[in-house]
């Protein structure tokens, strides 16, 4: 089943071009190493970037993707408008969609939130743990009763998002804040889901458990047998009036 | 108490100069019967239409509004992306929102909703039921258990929308149709009801409990005295790393 | 995947013995109908009634049950206390629970929900229609965008109970009012889904999209490979203090 | 208005006799310090123990209760049952509730929540922060971003409680745990606050903004003027069949 789950992985992939930490870090970028941990999981897996044409983000690719991840931080702007409309409107489709970390005020998140995704942040190297608080869902499938990721940037409340339809995960950080770290929205036919971790920094996304989340995700996102909704003007009523 | 929230009543009024029929229904536009209606009720109330320069909602309107009343229908696409922009961010930071009925595809809304808007209708004068299903709303305050229109235009599910925070009342309509006609969220610090009934050519806006959900759902979206959110960027963690 | 969920089919069994009307419709029993639809969906599938001992609800039995469907209506007080803990108590730690129809009245469900599970009721044969409201959950894939049943018991809002986590379908009664039908909740490890169709007096689980909806809520319901939560009174912090 | 909020505050009141430690932080018990707090905030106070008879909550006090505050800890098992009952019954008709600290495994808290109400916990006089999640909630009107009690016990997720309807609160722990600290419910016409501060022997309940969410949490679970549900089995429908 979750062999057929084809998984378009997004990255921004400015960072590791630019940056010489990050590049030690991931040297063929973030999408690589994502990329892999899905491959290995049994997923189809594309990778696509900022600088690919259209963003790598084409019609075609999007019409044979069930899931979208998507990392982006320095070039939010960059991103154009008429490849949000598509992400946007594929999401309301059905198309699954999970956004990584600083992905919090990428063009896509913030379109299908409507709220402002501001929040707090420090770049201190501490350490966060997450812990699950919905044991139930699918998306903690598998872990431990928290993740501990040694160093990462820290993200605090009060997190600008509507309340999750779902909230998986909450982040302990060394430095004194929380944050909500998993979380899940549907819009449209669409399943959306927030995770926290991965500053460019940090080898986070190296980590099994956060793979795993991940994985897990990508597997909850996924759409089904979709109901067969219309919408419709139509003037003769299903009963008599 | 509510003799101090400020309501300003939106309407496009677009329909009450151009169609006959809406005219005879509202002759000075349905914002002056909504308008009367919340006065009344102890508010303080202005109003505002699409003809006005800056469509009435200047920056120092909406800075002098605690809750916003929206109806539009056939001119959402002559609502200017400035102001819309506007009254994005003033519910982000606390103004309460209220979209009346065709408000379901306003720029506002669907601004704030990150969803298509998408529904089912049908003009064909039908009875429409609404049946609280949450007595404990403050929304549902001083209701009969459900409020009966004679006469309304159909719209019927699935409606495209987040799933809302509260859900208070459900419709039944005589054709065979449901929709969730009245929805709760919250978008940063300012709150959003939705309410479904009030087609321009019905009278909707003058029955009773109409005008009493319209006043409760004003009281509800009153920001109250805010807590002091800050987001910031700050190296220095609150405790010891 | 799916064979591999093991459901056990409870039925109160008394109607089906004392009443001829219903036995015409259910010669073995609801259960005989249900365990069969959800046999062919292969799903490994055990029964038990009332008359069993222990109610067919055994430790061993319930260790060995991944979801777990309830019908239940006039011997509700019969059901043995002792039983209803370890029903509650399994749902807890991870089983799956699909109460059914008149089952909202339950001992099993009215511990889970802590409300009174009231509604309005009606028995006049009349059509329901259930509509679709969340077309992206996966108790509604495969489905029409509605489900008619030509005849059934009407049960009317307000249903007492807490506001359902998701809510996927509400029915239509021609009679006049509506009903939230298909409801998830979850409770500790445990997901419950309630769904209204099923009047004894008709053959409402010989239709092949109700029994859709049953197969695709206990794919849904059973538990996955739940994260290994502790819960202590320990002396040691996790960080120094 | 607040004024004619009738509140009483009930204490299991074993804590305060039996340790030297508890009765010097509360030498007249923890609800003598909450219920000064409540009057100077305007509403009408009354204080009920586990030592009284029915536990000072007869029918009479409860009938005229609008909102009952619970703390209690190492007695849950000597509240009689009928007395849960009683509250059970008049929560479900509309009396808010609010549940203090260890109140998490009280009778009327569980039979409510339907879960087990399981947690970690530490008694090491750490640090807990609780920063506001939900800026909109009129639980946290008026309150800065985050709480700081310099010395708490530590609860831990996971918190097995059902998802709340509004999650107001989340607290950090110096020792490296996260808990939801603050949490709504409706059940029935009655509103349910969880709030976590409150170990016997500290000095929680003089502080401030913890009396701050309290007053706050009062005035939001008080009922309001319900409308006028009906429950019934009745052979005529609204609409011709």
């Amino acid at each position: 089943m979750s062999q057929s789950i084809r998984v378009t992985v997004w990255n921004e992939g400015v960072h590791e071009k630019t940056h010489e930490e990050v590049k030690r870090v991931y040297p063929h970028g973030m999408h690589a190493v994502l990329a892999q941990a899905l491959q290995e999981a049994g997923f189809f897996v594309r990778t696509a970037t900022l600088d690919d044409p259209e963003h790598g983000l084409t019609e075609e690719v999007l019409a044979q993707t069930d899931v979208l991840t998507w990392w982006g931080h320095m070039a939010h702007h960059a991103v154009q408008d008429t490849i949000v409309d598509r992400v946007v409107k594929r999401v309301q489709e059905g198309m699954g969609l999970i956004v990584l970390h600083s992905g919090h005020m990428s063009k896509p998140f913030l379109r299908l939130m409507g709220t402002t995704g501001a929040l707090k942040w420090r770049e201190a190297g501490e350490k966060e743990r997450l812990w699950v608080v919905n044991p139930a869902h699918p998306i903690a499938a598998g872990l431990p009763e928290y993740i501990e990721i040694p160093h990462e940037e820290m993200y605090g409340e009060h997190f600008d998002i509507p309340a999750p339809d779902e909230l998986v995960f909450i982040s302990w950080f060394k430095g004194g804040e929380v944050f909500r770290s998993g979380c899940c929205w549907t819009r449209g036919a669409g399943k959306i889901f927030y995770f926290r971790p991965g500053h460019e920094t940090y080898p986070t996304y190296y980590q099994k458990e956060v793979q795993q989340v991940i994985i897990n995700a990508v597997k909850w996102a996924a759409p089904g047998n979709l109901p067969a909704i219309t919408y419709w003007h139509k003037p003769n009523p299903l009963e008599e009036l």
